[in-house]
């Protein structure tokens, strides 16, 4: 699939296909270079990666960063930041990123939000000030932003949601998404920025199906899937996967939003996603809890008081190259910020190592091997 | 003054003197490497300097850092630090540390502790436990830590404090002095560990110039001028350090303990001392207060709100080349963990520079220049 002619405008190119599984090699191309796929996207919510600066990210090579439309429409304000350049100048960072329009944030306050055909009406977290955020005013708010990747408006299906409620939610979604759409045909730049529609019903196949023959009817550069990892059983998560990817078309993108765990993303890769994100290793990181190849670690844990092993003895990123496991107990003990800090250096290596080795598994037509590797990872 | 020959013991050098101040450019030798002095040390109380990893303190030449006796004592405990193979191994930096003594931290928390000839009974700020630190023990526990450079116990005389209090304490620190001094000796290493003594006598000259007096008495590595920039105005401070510093002998490195500002810091190498260590630039630039060549920079500022210049057009931290101020006010206001990461990364700079530009005004028999500039900086 490619928008249009020329290096600057988004494309997608699929560059090989594991003969074993779903999985698949691809190149996404953006105005601000090439991402290979599958690819996990670390979270910047607020135009920053929690505790990790650009520059390692850089050298941990991250292809690609997320940053969410609700939070920096709230602050410092989209108007603010086009003025300044647009989001990539203001954040410094000369790397593609996708904005999430902001549905999941909306629609995550329930208390806070009130939701019309319209659009959603709702609260800011920051001041309580009330605010309203359309279909076509996400678009525009993310043309301002100069995201790389663009995200319809979508209401995040809750789970549990009975069948009905998940049917009317979803239609509300395409509603949005066809309106999202016609927004960004309207207004169309020279192809530079993208624009994503969200697969949207619930845990029911049939609404899964329907949402994704809605979606169709509109030609989006790439198409997402959403509402999971919200609460459902992993079985249920997977039983979705299984059924909405073989109905996606295979010249596009697939986005799999705010998944998950080192072996969903090995298990949903064998479906043919190609691209994640996930506040996982970045919030576990804070939280002390830390990926290994030996499973994870609760680093508090007085196991490790005086363990001068490193973090993760078949990791060779720079904190477990220089530091023990003691140390960085005591840091997470003590509160300093160095912890989050080299928690997070190390957690956000851990999943985008684990990315290039699916990737090469997928080159080389074994992933299958790496696959079957995965599955006993002790999660 | 050189302690013993060989390459692994302490020793102290004075390498050149300024003709119109008594400005001098010296050399510390340490097992674990040289510093040049005039110095700033960095304040890494817990085992860490706050906000900024290693490889960036590293990056921008930190020579030696300070870390604090009372708080390892406390967590991760000093035995625990000795197991895992002395602070530097525990830690993983590799250049010379400094301990302070704790006796500053101990009687900043007046309402729990209690003083007698002995020692210091306290309770800990973290779970009120008691504790008891003699000048004894507070060597003994720095041996354990492995530090390059310790500190003998002293009480911080307060401000104000009338003469007879002022004189009592410092009589106090005195004896503890020559304790510390006498447990040093007793226990002998092979002069890899250097004891500082400290002198006391708050506001007044005559308290001041006793303390040198006895602390001569005993044989330190160096002398530490303790006590100040406790509250007194800034002339009563230079008044003291004016008393003092030509009472002390030139053969040996002096420290004044946690001063200050950059102007205090050029204002007292004029004086002719070496050692500095403050809390100011780490501190303040979690605060979001920036030292930059055109004065200080509150960085929250709704005038920095769409400003693109770097934060200090003169400085060329990776901070300065990267980010504008619009960037760094907003990670500020939005409570990112990057904002305390950055700024102190450039707030250590400006600090690390300054001396580096002293040590070479020194170099240059110019630092009259250099000091005249400097008293235009606007505070």
């Amino acid at each position: 699939m490619k928008e249009s002619v020329g290096k600057a405008t988004f494309a997608f190119e699929v560059l090989q296909k594991d003969s074993a599984t779903a999985a698949r090699l691809g190149l996404l191309h953006t105005s601000h270079g090439d991402v290979q796929t599958p690819v996990f996207m670390p979270v910047g919510t607020a135009g920053a990666v929690k505790a990790l600066p650009h520059e390692w990210l850089e050298d941990l090579d991250a292809q690609i960063i997320l940053a969410n439309t609700y939070h920096l429409y709230l602050r410092p304000g989209h108007e603010r930041i086009q003025r300044l350049g647009g989001l990539h100048r203001f954040m410094s960072w000369n790397r593609p990123i996708l904005t999430d329009s902001g549905g999941y944030q909306i629609f995550s306050h329930r208390e806070l939000r009130r939701l019309t055909e319209e659009g959603a009406c709702f609260r800011s977290h920051l001041d309580g000030s009330s605010h309203f955020l359309s279909p076509e005013s996400v678009i525009d708010i993310q043309r301002s932003l100069g995201s790389d990747i663009m995200m319809v408006l979508d209401e995040c299906t809750a789970y549990p949601c009975v069948y009905a409620d998940a049917e009317a939610s979803m239609k509300l979604s395409m509603r949005w998404a066809r309106r999202g759409h016609a927004q960004w045909k309207k207004k169309r730049d020279d192809g530079r920025q993208a624009l994503f529609g969200i697969v949207q019903g619930g845990i029911y196949p049939e609404l899964r199906r329907r949402s994704v023959e809605l979606l169709m009817e509109c030609n989006f550069s790439g198409l997402a899937i959403g509402g999971l990892s919200v609460g459902e059983p992993k079985d249920v998560m997977f039983e979705i996967l299984e059924t909405v990817l073989p109905l996606l078309p295979s010249d596009r993108p697939r986005y799999l939003m705010g998944v998950g765990t080192p072996k969903d993303l090995a298990r949903a890769v064998a479906l043919g996603v190609d691209m994640f994100d996930c506040v996982l290793p970045t919030r576990n990181a804070r939280n002390g809890s830390l990926f290994t190849s030996e499973g994870r670690i609760l680093i508090k844990g007085a196991r490790y008081a005086e363990d001068e092993r490193p973090l993760d003895p078949l990791c060779s990123c720079p904190v477990c190259r220089r530091y023990s496991r003691a140390y960085l107990r005591y840091l997470f003990l003590t509160g300093e910020h160095l912890s989050a800090v080299l928690n997070t250096r190390h957690n956000v290596t851990f999943y985008l190592d684990m990315m290039r080795k699916i990737r090469e598994s997928i080159a080389f037509n074994s992933y299958g091997k790496y696959l079957e590797a995965m599955e006993k990872w002790p999660e």
